[in-house]
């Protein structure tokens, strides 16, 4: 039988090292197509490009690899994959592993998880990976081993869809995470402290540099809480944002 | 009595017709402070601008409104103002008006949501207002008519916090506008139909054409078929992306 056919994303570009730790991670489970922005586009959500055009660029071609690199964001990655370059439906769409959390509200502000979400539109199973260490030089071998149960269970167990999967994975080495749970997502917002400079014609510029405020510090059954207990985190999602609360409330306004 | 303090945004950016035809509207409703785009953002959902640094230029300043324009995404400016600007909270943020559509799954594509659910994180009620007009000379006195009517309302209503709305009005004349239905975000996807061309240099570039594909067109209670019937569609929108049902059957599967 074939092996499947998988496609892998990511928002910290083509090159970043948690892109390739996936990559050779999941060679051995099927044919893999790559298509990840040439550059780095962290916090890009779920945007398009649209006023400008794309480029694609062939970077690798090898035994049962493809890897492009696009001008674009991580959902142009995923749409151009699908609806312009592949000839078969991927079994299953992966996206990161990413550098750096998107555990809570980060979900919304984070280009590997749009990505991941449009893969869900696609109707194909989808998994957000993201281990909690930003660096560059992370070391990614424990978020590798937790990336593979978390994708072989993905591919063997009997799913409903749509599914799209956000996975966090501790900054631990792999002995010391103590196994995987099933959450909700935190409820919390970013704040910023904007740091102001000066540049060297005497404009004033700022740098976003947020601080994470938490409203569910005591909340057991939350992906924030499972990552600050060692665990890894999955958190399910969908995209029907509609409030039913409050449109209850007002469907009782007359207009 | 101090009249309120209204924050405004968008993102068409500084330049577009909606934004000041919302800006003249609520004048007379408050103090009003506006930090737009320089440029178009649209289609930048919540994305936030972590690889470079913001700029911020004042363009206008009259008695009871002040109107910024900042390099960054139509949250980046949502934050700019609260976290670095405002010397108050604003009794409301206004996001738009957009020139095109922002009801069903476009919500998660629109930088004029990202900027009114951000908003709302500050809990304040924040309203995201499109017109179903995307062109540059859009006729916007309808639109401007019924934004008024839901903005009305939200200040006069007893609400309940955190509230944010998805508001989309029909391109229609205001006297063929039947009313507002306040409704569920309408179940589809977007498919690209890329085109390809050819630069002068002989590389191939791709542009997004999206074409919406509504898989309730059936469903009565959706804002795809208020919209359709004429009515003006109001979302309440909410930020819990977790998926409960997929939560539910995931519990089962053993680690």
């Amino acid at each position: 039988m074939e092996k499947p056919f998988i496609f892998v994303t990511n928002d910290d570009g083509v090159g970043a090292r948690g892109l390739n730790a996936l990559i050779e991670a999941v060679r051995p489970l099927g044919r893999i197509m790559v298509v990840a922005p040439e550059d780095s586009q962290s916090g890009m959500s779920h945007a398009i490009t649209m006023n400008s055009p794309l480029f694609l660029r062939k970077v690798r071609e090898e035994e049962g690899l493809e890897v492009y690199a696009c001008s674009g964001t991580p959902v142009d990655c995923v749409k151009m994959a699908f609806d312009s370059l592949m000839s078969e439906m991927p079994a299953l769409v992966l996206s990161g592993i990413n550098h750096g959390s998107n555990s809570a509200v980060s979900v919304i502000y984070s280009g590997t998880m749009g990505a991941a979400i449009e893969g869900s539109f696609y109707n194909v199973p989808s998994i957000g990976l993201s281990l909690l260490n930003h660096r560059e030089d992370a070391d990614f071998r424990a978020a590798v081993v937790y990336s593979l149960k978390v994708i072989e269970k993905v591919m063997n167990e009997e799913i409903e869809l749509p599914m799209c999967l956000n996975v966090n994975i501790p900054d631990l080495p792999v002995g010391e995470i103590r196994g995987i749970r099933v959450c909700r997502q935190n409820k919390g917002y970013w704040r910023e402290e904007f740091e102001r400079r000066v540049d060297p014609r005497g404009r004033d510029y700022y740098w976003l540099k947020g601080i994470f405020q938490n409203q569910e510090e005591n909340a057991t059954d939350t992906d924030e809480c499972a990552l600050e207990n060692g665990f890894v985190s999955i958190v399910p999602i969908q995209i029907d944002l509609t409030d039913y609360r409050q449109l209850d409330l007002m469907e009782r306004w007359k207009w």
